[in-house]
């Protein structure tokens, strides 16, 4: 980091840049030099966007809705969502308290600056997605990491909150299904988690981009357990509309100003022919390709987690949603930095290691994503058998 | 603003709504009634994003671009950009210091990243465009603002300068075409004010986004005086795609690693589509379309600039870019918001109050568009001369 830049905010020197971005570049040297890369790294879907949307967003080109929409986004498209939490989670949520943003990664800049000041500490896991933290340095706040561990589920316990807030804790940050372990918080434990945040008047936010990507019976939005906390979503995993840059955030009646005014001055609007393209999502025709996609992530995650079991690598009884196994390589390496490297280098299979995700055992953990083909997947595994002969 | 509530970071307070929103919101209740509201208000140009964009938007969706780029954006735009300033500026620009930003919104919020740090000062003009001056807010630092007057064409002199900044200065931020006031930095104030900010060690970025926009001969980019400042700039205004969210960054090389991490947390990558359909507005057939609407502007500014001052308002004499009047009221009023209220209530003329733009002199000015057709223009004179008999 160029630190004695004279312009650089200090505080830059906490943002760290993704260290997934150097596995994807050296891939992408691999190839250039003709190799075949598995490509297990990336947090984004093979599929392409959905016909159905594609060609929603051809209409709105034709039509000309190219202009700013208002700031929280089209009335349509918040009305949609709303309705998709009564009909998924049998919550009532008035449409105002929807706001479009741009990508999840805006409606995440949105609640920090709303919710986060300078010296507050905001509880975290540690592992969890690195942009959490990122954006938490960048208010002069402090990530509170809570480590956590496998035997339980990757997301906290009680105890270990009560361990880890002090009196700079302002909020805690959690995400079901989590990226990278893809673990839910379960009904019984995301209601004892949202009885504690009130008790100790903390905010609750839960990041639940994966939602539609779950492999269990039962993922509930906090918002069925919890109207006074904030949500953060994404059109980006289960709607297959990562380039679209779209998600929306929900937040509590009292906030819906704020959040107005700070929407406005952040983006001023969310992009247009995304939002019109959206409302196809929320069709019939659309959902039955999202349930398709859905089942060959199912397929692959049954595939891919009884393979690495196979191999030794230690892992979450039940991957219960998003597209990522976060796997414990103790058995194979110390270093999961260079594990990946050398899966890279010698066996043309990317990986991520743990030390995206935080600290705490980051280097005796790998994510893989099953975001590319079954076939893609038995090539990886055969590579990595290899690998660890 | 509600400023009680229990989660909601104090520096909220300072972070102003646009009172736009309100005459927006007024005028839609009024067209709502059944009245033609004239709209002088918008920050938007009228027209239709252009032909040969939106076709080249059709055809990266038919070949289904719609996944995250790279985090500064697709080599080729940058390459596009860097291209335009060798050509309109002179200034060979290496395509890795662009980078493609969610609208400028996203690129100055990049820059206010990187550059400001709490209790930091950041020197800038009143009035200027809102947005600025809450992205300071947001980083609990310090809008320094430089009352500017009509007889200096609303830009700061070196005097000014030297009277406003104090020992917590930072950086100065200035926009040429400025919003709201339609004046540009010639060519030798902006070189003494690039020689004042490197003598006083301060950063110095400058707003661009009315490039392009522009009814002179000589517009500078800074980046031809100091390969040391910052850059922003848009798609929206001369290239005509608002609702698009595309922007782009300039920043010295030594940036360019920490921008691209920021890059990476607070957006992913900016929207796909956008991007491929921006490289459209680098062709002839482009150029020619916004090269037309540009005489068009040209023609507005030329009637609406000569009717207000026979009217009596008190303006620039030289009305030099963007797409905006902002002229003295003190002959009619001496309150702009309740001017712009009654214009609108009782004329059907949506303007903006200069309240929305700082204080110096706020309840002095309004700013008005000429965003709308030359018809609107002059059905909105005929009201105004009716509203102040």
């Amino acid at each position: 980091m160029p630190l004695k830049l004279p312009h650089l905010s200090p505080r830059m020197e906490n943002v760290s840049p993704f260290r997934v971005m150097t596995v994807m570049r050296r891939a992408a040297e691999l190839e250039a030099e003709g190799h075949k890369v598995v490509h297990m790294e990336v947090g984004e879907p093979d599929f392409a966007t959905a016909l159905p949307i594609v060609e929603a967003a051809k209409r709105a080109l034709e039509k000309g809705l190219t202009k700013y929409t208002s700031a929280p986004g089209i009335a349509e498209l918040r009305e949609a969502i709303a309705n998709r939490y009564k009909l998924n989670h049998g919550v009532s949520i008035d449409p105002n308290r929807v706001l479009i943003t741009p990508g999840a990664s805006g409606g995440l800049s949105l609640l920090a600056n709303m919710l986060v000041s300078p010296g507050d500490g905001v509880l975290l896991t540690d592992p969890a997605y690195p942009c959490v933290r990122n954006f938490i340095y960048m208010l002069s706040a402090e990530p509170q990491l809570i480590p956590v561990s496998i035997v339980n589920n990757f997301q906290p316990t009680l105890e270990e909150l009560d361990l880890y807030r002090n009196r700079n804790s302002r909020g805690l940050w959690l995400a079901s299904p989590s990226n990278p372990t893809g673990t839910i918080l379960e009904r019984q434990r995301l209601q004892e988690i949202c009885d504690w945040t009130q008790c100790n008047r903390l905010h609750l936010l839960v990041d639940e981009i994966y939602h539609g990507l779950e492999y269990v019976d039962d993922l509930p939005s906090v918002l069925e357990l919890d109207s006074s906390a904030f949500v953060v979503n994404s059109f980006s995993k289960y709607y297959g509309m990562t380039g679209w840059r779209l998600g929306w955030i929900i937040v509590p009646d009292e906030y819906v100003e704020t959040a107005n005014i700070l929407a406005q001055n952040l983006f001023i609007s969310p992009p247009s022919i995304a939002q019109y393209a959206a409302l196809a999502a929320f069709t019939n025709e659309a959902e039955v390709i999202f349930e398709e996609r859905r089942d060959a992530f199912r397929q692959r995650r049954d595939y891919l987690s009884r393979a690495l079991r196979e191999l030794g690598f230690q892992l979450s009884n039940n991957i219960q949603g998003a597209f990522y196994i976060y796997a414990n390589i103790s058995k194979f390496s110390e270093d999961s930095e260079e594990f990946c490297k050398n899966l890279l280098d010698y066996h043309q299979v990317a990986i991520t290691p743990g030390t995206d995700f935080g600290e705490h055992k980051a280097k005796e953990f790998v994510r893989m994503a099953f975001t590319t083909s079954m076939q893609d997947l038995e090539l990886g595994v055969e590579r990595i058998t290899k690998a660890l002969c």
